[in-house]
């Protein structure tokens, strides 16, 4: 069961990355220049025999051996000295088809495509055990930060009670720079596409799809949970109003993209969206496009890591640990034990009803300023059991800021509020509530507060 | 060479635990209470089948089935269903002794002894060699931290260029308490007996004989060198003045004791000390007992990891987690595959004479209120081709802190020097000239200043 079988040469793993992208270049450049350090830990060689792309004529940025490029994936399939595929294309079609052919011809498989996991994981690990084969994915999630690792094997004494964080790098980065320049959501994105922080098309990443399905794959290695991402509830950043930094800031916050899970009375808790950290926290002060997780287990207490959540060679990083793990054997095993994504084995977690997930929120609203409006909130709040740890009333009316919404307007002036805990069920409830007074304009931003 | 031999019942690894102090304690809760948890991941039943002690009467705050504890060692060594011995004496006799006999019986070793580590790696990693046998070491390090995991195997693509940490949880405590309290050291290190995290007598630790140990450890993970701890510059907490404290916290910094190791020019500089560290960056805010370490990979950029460093739980988690490692068979893997300690492998990099370290530094003087005396000091690091970065003189008669030494004694004033660059050689002849100088009274504070 082990990637090395009989018929092959002990002291060598062959493999072959398919997808010659940012990622699969990386991975080359290290298989390539740096095979000492990868013979030094895999106490064997590892061997980069082909390296598949769709155009054979696109320049890769790399100098690659005679003979290693192709355009057929059928090249690698029907090889039988190649023991490992590393499968770096994006998407879902045809990267899924390709794996299970790899599998089905006796290939172990690296990956760091979390998409084709979070959608096909229990279709590719099931098909993977039958065949005997392994699949390492350390790279789909946290990029460079080894937490797939961490969580299932470094932390396996452990009942893990929470485990939270920053997953997704684009979305980090656009709201660090909107609150360290003060800048619009929109300017931002265009900054993060010129500096290549976020693609073309940055919706997966800004919209908090990334980050749950990151969270999906997690949520099943630290809590045994399967969990599809789209039942994770979720906001992204997507929209984000400066307003809401600069209010979070005065009260001692900073707003980040936060996927969480927690055990709760035994049910799991999942969400993904914009919250209030406090500042001074490790979590608040990560910026620009670095990933952190904050995993706290009942024996080791919490454990913070934090590091470069994507790009070339912090990915590379971890698809070539993950290569390197597969051929000295330590996947296999691992693979084997844990039975990743099983149908056999019994979710030990189920997912909470969102209504009743529980905190403190932050509330922004446009309101009339005049005498009973602020009478008329706290009337609904109060009618909801929600209490106020705090109020906050602005008068804005001279700088930049009042050319956004949220600021400002005629007669309307914004209004923040604190709560005391509650529940997610009275929290929304009373945020529609809010929403449909008179003395109240526009739509009310709320948002989670943590810490 | 594995663990479990075909002789044994491969559906159960049986461990017996030697020392049931602080950590043994928290090892037998976690594998007696949390069975489930631990087959789970090591895909079969880890059975606790003896506890050593000395005092069989002694209280243990935990209930150990009938038949498991014993003051014998042989008892252990002479069962042969006994596969692994979780070795949990600390100090270096018998633990040696009792080690090298229990791998000559045929036991895998989990180990917590980092001076055990430090002081006869080479001899028992070789032993282990020679017999088949392997040693696990997760908590030998920064306690529920999985450092050594992660420095050798998830990282394991890149060569790391740097490493540094806060390894004492001792002295971090002590160091934030004096810190947040602007309280002095030995009522300090009292507060920290009181409460359990120092102690009764701290010398190794407050010293940085600790910390140095654990550099040793992973400078050898890390960079392949093999360092005599002994051989690493350090200095301690130990009788640390507040006022630098203040000081440096005044300067935007604050006072850390910090093991480093980095490759500089293909040799590895080491060092343990009290140093500064800008606030703001995660190592800085590391308070209470916590251990952190950043390292930097010439792939993944820099890893930042934070978490408990001691106590019976963290580190009972590390121990648990290298005993599912052993059982399920990839310790012996990683064991055999990297020759930690062996004397076969060349040293892949050499110490860096202390004198060649490069970095800015933090002087404090104390010097005669006169005229000449600036004049006298600067021209003294001039001569050494030093560049002051800031000067900053104080006159301070009012506070609590004149009862320090360090403060305004007569007509002598306290000042303090921020320097651009310069090698320790330098500093070191100049910070020596400059306290033989006659308008400087006292000794000289010198320490290097980080980020
Ligand atoms: N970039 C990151 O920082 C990062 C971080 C973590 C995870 N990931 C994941 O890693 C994977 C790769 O990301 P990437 O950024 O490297 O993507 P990319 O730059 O778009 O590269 C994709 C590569 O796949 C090749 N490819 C696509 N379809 C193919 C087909 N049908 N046959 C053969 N080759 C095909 C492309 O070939 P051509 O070049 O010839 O078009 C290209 O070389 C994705 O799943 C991504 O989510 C990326
Ligand atoms: N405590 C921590 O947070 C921590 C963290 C990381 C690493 N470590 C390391 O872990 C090791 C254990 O630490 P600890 O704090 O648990 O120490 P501890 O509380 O002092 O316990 C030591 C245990 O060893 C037993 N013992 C000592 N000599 C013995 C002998 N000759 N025969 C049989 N039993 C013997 C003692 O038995 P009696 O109880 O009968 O005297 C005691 O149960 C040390 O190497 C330490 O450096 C500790």
């Amino acid at each position: 069961m082990s990637s090395t079988r009989p018929d092959r040469d002990p002291s060598r793993t062959n493999v072959a990355i398919l997808g010659m992208g940012t990622v699969g270049a990386g991975v080359a450049r290290l298989l390539i220049d740096h095979g000492d350090r990868t013979a030094r830990h895999a106490g064997k060689t590892i061997w980069l025999s082909k390296a598949v792309v769709r155009d054979l004529n696109k320049p890769r940025g790399i100098d690659l051996p005679e003979g290693i490029l192709t355009d057929s994936i059928d090249e690698v399939l029907e090889d039988p000295e190649i023991d490992v595929v590393i499968q770096l294309m994006g998407g879902l079609s045809p990267a899924r088809e390709v794996m299970l052919r790899a599998m089905e011809a006796g290939k172990d498989i690296v990956t760091a495509n979390k998409a084709l996991l979070a959608e096909h994981g229990g279709e590719l690990f099931t098909r993977a055990r039958q065949l005997g084969r392994s699949i390492a994915f350390e790279a789909a999630v946290a990029g460079g930060v080894p937490i797939i690792a961490n969580v299932s094997q470094c932390l396996s004494a452990n009942q893990i009670l929470s485990l939270e964080g920053i997953l997704n790098g684009t979305s980090n980065f656009i709201v660090s720079q909107m609150d360290e320049k003060g800048a619009g959501y929109d300017e931002t994105v265009k900054v993060a596409q010129d500096l290549g922080y976020a693609e073309a098309d940055p919706a997966m990443d800004v919209d908090g799809t990334d980050a749950a399905q990151k969270l999906a794959i997690l949520s099943h290695l630290a809590f045994g949970a399967t969990v599809d991402w789209r039942d994770i509830p979720r906001s992204g950043i997507d929209g984000l109003d400066p307003a809401d930094l600069r209010y979070a800031s005065q009260l001692g916050y900073r707003i980040k993209l936060l996927a969480i899970a927690r055990l709760v009375d035994g049910e799991l808790e999942l969400s993904v969206g914009p919250t209030l950290v406090r500042k001074g926290t490790p979590m608040a002060e990560v910026r620009d496009a670095y990933n952190a997780i904050r995993v706290v287990g009942d024996a080791v207490g919490p454990v913070f890591y934090h590091g470069l959540g994507a790009g070339q060679m912090p990915t590379a990083s971890a698809v070539v640990a993950d290569v390197i793990d597969m051929a000295v054997g330590r996947t296999p095993i691992t693979f084997q034990t844990l039975e990743y994504f099983s149908e056999d084995r019994p979710a030990r977690a189920v997912q909470r009803d969102v209504a009743k997930l529980r905190g403190r929120y932050y509330l922004r609203l446009h309101v009339a300023n005049h005498p009973g409006t602020l009478a008329a909130i706290t009337g609904v709040l109060a009618e909801h059991k929600i209490s106020i740890a705090s109020v906050m009333q602005h008068e804005e009316h001279e700088d930049a800021a009042s050319a956004h919404k949220g600021t400002t307007n005629g007669d309307f002036v914004p209004l923040v509020i604190m709560t005391h805990e509650a529940s997610e069920g009275a929290a929304a409830a009373a945020t529609e509530a809010i929403a449909a007074l008179e003395s109240v304009d526009g739509t009310a931003v709320r948002m989670p507060v943590r810490g």
